[in-house]
């Protein structure tokens, strides 16, 4: 079985605040506070364990967020392999009541200097072997130069691992034409970042570097673009509904998971169909239950024991 | 001249995030952080340390922010006494924007059990001598026992200091009847804590264990009620507008140092006003420009000598 590995450059702490009512311009009393590992690596790492592959996840973190998430992740089947950082780790604040969307108050985090990326690359590089699959998911920190991201994706294309990006903005341009073999990106980041509005036009355009590019069109389902030019597209799971967040993650995660099965493109796009709807469905955010990955995955007609029983890949990822 | 120290029992990271614009239930981007010291004691002792008074002040703090708030409140001329505990710190999260007011997300804080106590009590004890001024000030953490805020008063009173407390619901009636020698609320706190409704029976009911009793009434001024029962009333000092919040410190930090002085009560309650109209009229939350005290005593008569030079006290405070 394949390795997985991801990388989280701008990881966060996720905090929740639970309050009676949402109110602008008063002083509200936090009733709850929870505090969670996050960053979108860090969440596609906890879904590919949830789904039974052993993943170790690559992140800069200040000491204390290093040792209380090495801790919690552990717990969750996933190795942290942190480089430490001054920080300090930045994180996101999500305010929850029964009465409102949640708000999410997300902080920039930490510029990074030019030792600490040559670090963080030395640091993902020791952990990626040949045909491994690395995530790069999430934002970048404040200031991060084309550059760094062509760094990181060349470091995992010289050790043979393969890379997929996800992330927004000028950096994803970047990883594409690094030659990153996934870009991932919903349809207002593929947009932007391209400033192309036909949706097969920002597709082709982030192919350039010859990547496989999926799009995600949050309740319409995904596109995936084949690197040769063959379009997909797979409806989200019917009949799903819960929260959101996360869910694209888990769709990354199942995506991963069944390419590195050697599952042709466009059924490993209905995996991630099938893995997101098990997110959205799980009370907390981007964790799937198996058991609900194995009813949705039934519902529209996929053999479980393709991603739920692992065997050795019969071919490579894209 | 009289030493003093404050007491934060449940003291907080301030936390400022900058945003272009609040929003209930979306994703806002945080533009910029800051993070200071927080909680009111500490900031009593910041305005204390501002009028030229040495000020020391004690509060339980997670190991990471014993070490950032002792080299923060260093550099503002307080001495920060840590007891470390196990935490997490709490945040206060204040939401600014150019269009609303600010909104505050207050997180409760992490309980103390018996042990922490003695061992706060202890700590405090170490640091007060005779004569100094104690004052307690802020929420103490979520389920203290009455009985726990009456030792703190009676650490302060068995090595004859003088406590102020400035606390708010059962724990301020716990203070008052243990024998704090000044309690402070504002008129909501004390008629919550008092249920009673006219201000002149709550202060008399605050009264009960021989306090010296001061109401504040925001922009309306402030009410004083001296032990034997004369009532005083001193209205806010005219023309300043700005940033109410943590003008109540400055004004309790106003109302210690007066009375220190050997000043009589009622022009205490005067310099009260005037410091805390000092700190609305500062751009940075609680805090004063002496220059600015020294304009603001002007307007209303004071002769800022008394204040601004401290000598020897010639009296003790009530």
């Amino acid at each position: 079985m394949a390795h997985f590995l991801t990388l989280t450059p701008n990881p966060a702490i996720d905090v929740t605040y639970r309050v009676d009512e949402q109110l602008v311009g008063e002083t509200v009393r936090v009733r709850e506070v929870t505090r969670r590992a996050g960053g979108k690596g860090v969440n596609v790492a906890r879904v590919l364990a949830a789904l039974g592959r052993p993943t170790a996840t690559v992140a800069p973190l200040d000491a204390r967020a290093a040792e209380a998430m090495r801790r919690e992740l552990a717990a969750e089947g996933v190795t942290l392999h942190a480089l430490v950082v001054a920080g300090p780790t930045r994180s996101t604040v999500a305010v929850v009541d029964d009465v409102s969307h949640p708000t999410l108050l997300a902080e920039p985090g930490a510029p990074f200097d030019a030792d600490e990326w040559a670090d963080l690359c030395r640091t993902l590089g020791a952990h990626v072997g040949a045909r491994d699959t690395v995530a790069v998911a999430g934002s970048f920190p404040p200031g991060t130069p084309a550059s760094a991201v062509a760094d990181v994706v060349e470091t995992v294309r010289s050790r043979r691992g393969r890379v997929l990006v996800d992330t927004s903005g000028p950096l994803l341009i970047a990883a594409a034409d690094a030659g990153a073999h996934i870009v991932k990106a919903n349809a207002a980041e593929a947009r932007e970042a391209t400033g192309l509005g036909d949706l097969a036009d920002a597709a082709a355009r982030l192919a350039r570097g010859g990547a496989l590019v999926v799009v995600s069109l949050g309740a319409d389902g995904a596109l995936l673009r084949e690197p040769a030019g063959t379009m997909h597209r797979h409806p989200a799971v019917p009949g799903v509904s819960g929260n959101p967040t996360g869910a694209g993650d888990a769709a990354t995660a199942g995506l991963l998971a069944a390419l590195s099965e050697g599952l042709p493109p466009a059924t490993a796009l209905a995996w991630a169909a099938v893995v997101g709807a098990a997110a959205v469905s799980h009370p907390l955010a981007g964790a799937v239950d198996p058991d609900v990955v194995l009813t949705l995955a039934a519902r529209i007609g996929l053999d479980a024991r393709d991603l739920l029983s692992p065997r050795t890949p019969v071919r490579s990822t894209p």
